[in-house]
């Protein structure tokens, strides 16, 4: 079996899975990119994981995730800017680990309001304030800091980067090594969003492209309502013809956060994964890189 | 007991009352001004409904809700537009019961994804051209037409306009008795909310302006997530500050829909609701209106 070469599979899809584990399903499935998560990572030391990825024969797509900036100055905060700064390192051996067309991007995820604040500019200015911290290390690493725009409903406890123009006006204000995630699930009901990728593109800042479904009703959890792509209702055709304009040449990541998702076996999800991927995305690519 | 002038109860905050019981709920608790729905309207008939607002000496500041503009054309579009042409003549005949001062203001909620369609911007269009189909109606019975942005995580189901910024640029294609609803819950995140209340202020479209918090974490239904002011995340300084400098001078509802709220008795909500008011948005009030 043959996945479409540029599909990444998020490891967060097969949350339970061990770092082998993953990168052994999603060899199998035929994927050749894998997006990584810190936690797995951890869980067997990164010099073991390099390892690991080395053998496995695969791309790097990404690592989730930094962030979580928007606590006051103080303590917390400088142990935040702390662990992005081993983040940042950890995405380079990383990706230097994966095959040709790896990919060095650490996904930010800008963190919510800290306890008992209402303060959402500047909980904003803060996580701008962070990247600004970041950069000079991210750009010496060689990797991008790719901030995250996350769907409003998380505003309050998870990301006040709320919208794909909000996170490309954080990014303008830096130099290459700050770009952008376009994640459909947390972008495709906002009316600027094709100007936005447009625009993302012009200034060279889209660092990744991942794809999950928006289902209904929410689950209770809402950190877990992304669905497979087709079992919900996001039209991929346009976002994904549109990131394409865009001059996006990457690896496409799948990443679902779903109990259900995380209760099937691995190897099902990855080719379930492969499939919808097919026949969701793919027709949509530019046909040069299809 | 005094409740603030401009305060209004909507009606959906204490949701299992009747309209009799919720016009003398609300005086009972000193305020002046009530948002009417228009089942418990319809639980007693229109002319009966009539009296009893007439009689209640208070004002009414806006009626739910019209919209649900977004299934193609056909018999069920003819009859919403139909419905809403019904609804355009209550809420002309229930703001004259009001006293002095009464607002007749409709509330459009958009409606969301047809049944299997992914097509966003064409439901968006469909909610353009429905505005069209009502304005001279609306005009002609003096009602204001309010689109209310929904938050983006309803756009899927029951509202695929999103955005305060979004609902202005459909307003701004019509003439003046088209209007926006500017509503804490829906639009407190938005990076340009403050922006956009002043364009719409410039613009002459701010038809209504409700308040209530965002409350963590969401209940398992997120329709059910409004929390009383202070009681979540919502800054209501900056955002009530903005709507009086772009010269909104109306009633400021309150409208909550939140299932332990709903199962207290009717008087301790409407209480509990001035307070909170006068506590959260009446220090920010123009001083010349405070």
């Amino acid at each position: 079996m043959k996945a479409h070469p540029r599909l990444s599979l998020n490891q967060a899809t097969i949350k339970y899975a061990t770092l082998e584990e993953a990168l052994g399903v999603t060899a199998a499935a035929g994927i050749q990119s894998i997006g990584l998560w810190r936690e797995p990572i951890a869980a067997v030391g990164l010099d073991d994981a390099v390892k690991l990825v080395g053998d496995s024969g695969l791309r790097v797509s990404s690592l989730c995730r930094g962030g979580f900036f928007t606590v006051p100055p103080g303590a917390d905060r400088a142990a935040a800017i702390d662990d992005n700064r081993r983040a940042i390192e950890e995405t380079a051996v990383l990706a230097a680990a994966g095959t040709a067309g790896s990919a060095a991007v650490l996904v930010l995820v800008a963190g919510g309001l800290p306890e008992e604040s209402r303060d959402l500019p500047g909980a904003r200015e803060r996580v701008r304030d962070a990247i600004g911290e970041l950069e000079a290390d991210a750009a010496s690493a060689g990797v991008t800091l790719a901030i995250e725009a996350l769907h409003p409903m998380y505003a309050a406890d998870r990301a006040v980067v709320s919208t794909l123009g909000q996170a490309i006006d954080i990014a303008e204000q830096f130099g290459p090594s700050v770009g952008v995630v376009a994640d459909a699930f947390h972008v495709w009901w906002d009316p600027q969003l094709l100007e936005q990728i447009a625009r993302a593109g012009q200034l060279g800042r889209i660092a990744s492209y991942q794809v999950c479904d928006w289902i209904t009703p929410l689950p209770a959890d809402v950190l877990l309502a992304r669905g497979m792509m087709g079992d919900g209702h996001i039209d991929f055709g346009p976002l994904t013809r549109a990131v394409e304009a865009a001059g996006y040449t990457g690896d496409i990541e799948v990443e679902i956060f779903n109990q259900a998702i995380w209760d099937m076996a691995f190897a099902p999800v990855a080719e379930r994964t492969a499939h919808a991927f097919g026949e969701h995305v793919v027709p949509f690519l530019a046909p040069s890189l299809r």
